[in-house]
């Protein structure tokens, strides 16, 4: 070979953590920052809290819809919580990541779960899974509190349920302490740009085939 | 627990990739800016070039004494390359890695070869091996030929050496495709930065125990 070129197949960062930890910030600002990265809408049947879009937040969808869409094999997976589904479409993943580019989404520890027990080479070679952890709970109730819009009832189950979902970070492949949303993202930036040069993930391109968007190697 | 606190065991990077791939140069820019990695430095039974220094560039050591510490086991690994012995002390990897510091170091195919074939878990678990390749022959050559200190005939055969070394990429974890050397620079940062966010080498520190170092998480 005169020329070296490696293709590279698109990764699956799945991001959890506790609420306050800033995991859809990350995805978000990544996502708009690289032109390789797409951040993927979950979608779900709760209703919009205020200020939420459908199709920017969430797909917002009908108990009905939802339900027939998982029987179409539509979903990636799909969980119910609270009495609410919430899921991911597949047509937000596999597309993206077959043509080399990351897909970045924030989900819980039972929706990253249920990602991680797909058995799915592609979405098994494809995943990168991140937690962020608060480093106290001094902060984590900081945090939690910040919103500074539900009761104390609703920040006291928001500080059980962080708490129940902590105990799973060591599930993940990555763990980031957060520190302030500077060095978090960077942090955050620099696994998904170490990930980008995993090896198992690039094959030679053969020279003359068709061409492929910037992939950020 | 009312304060989360993750000890981190320290990483060892092994760095191979032809000459004037900058391997060399990574390793011991990233140790000089970051307090927590040390670079290891070889030991050679080779004669010192023009302007080496022991104990910086390598450890000079008469054939009879480097063979005498094999024989006590003081090497991780060694190896013999065209007549001369090149080895890895273990003193300068294991103290290190214990302390959670990251020891980075560059290596031939072969040594890194003798890394990964070592039955040892606590070698496997720090290990975190990177290729960097060239983009192309022609940058290949024109790096090769950049020393300007040797022969024609010293060109090909480093050439050569080169286009073998290259086969091996695949077996790193990490293939970095040299661009210039700011951008080596940050995506190689990236991996260290990345791999010290791996779950599996992070521990709930118990509270009350002694200092550590600023570990870089």
């Amino acid at each position: 070979m005169s020329n070296l070129e490696l293709k590279r197949r698109g990764l699956l960062c799945v991001v959890s953590g506790p609420s306050g930890s800033g995991k859809t910030t990350l995805c978000r600002r990544f996502s708009e920052s690289d032109t390789a990265a797409v951040y993927a809408i979950s979608a779900t049947t709760r209703a919009p809290r205020e200020g939420e879009v459908d199709g920017v937040d969430y797909y917002f969808l009908a108990r009905e819809e939802f339900e027939s869409r998982t029987t179409r094999g539509e979903f990636l997976e799909f969980a119910e919580v609270h009495g609410n589904l919430y899921g991911t479409l597949k047509s937000e993943v596999i597309t993206h990541i077959e043509a080399g580019r990351d897909v970045l989404m924030d989900l819980d520890v039972q929706g990253a779960e249920n990602i991680r027990n797909r058995d799915d080479r592609q979405i098994e070679e494809a995943l990168v899974d991140i937690f962020i952890l608060l480093p106290s709970d001094e902060e984590l109730l900081r945090r939690l509190g910040g919103r500074g819009t539900e009761t104390e009832e609703q920040t006291r189950l928001r500080l059980a349920n962080a708490r129940e979902e902590i105990r799973h970070w060591s599930r993940y492949r990555y763990t980031v302490v957060s520190r302030d949303k500077e060095t978090d993202f960077q942090t955050f930036s620099s696994i998904i740009v170490g990930e980008r040069c995993r090896s198992s993930r690039l094959t030679p391109r053969e020279e003359g085939t068709a061409d492929q968007p910037e992939l950020g190697l």
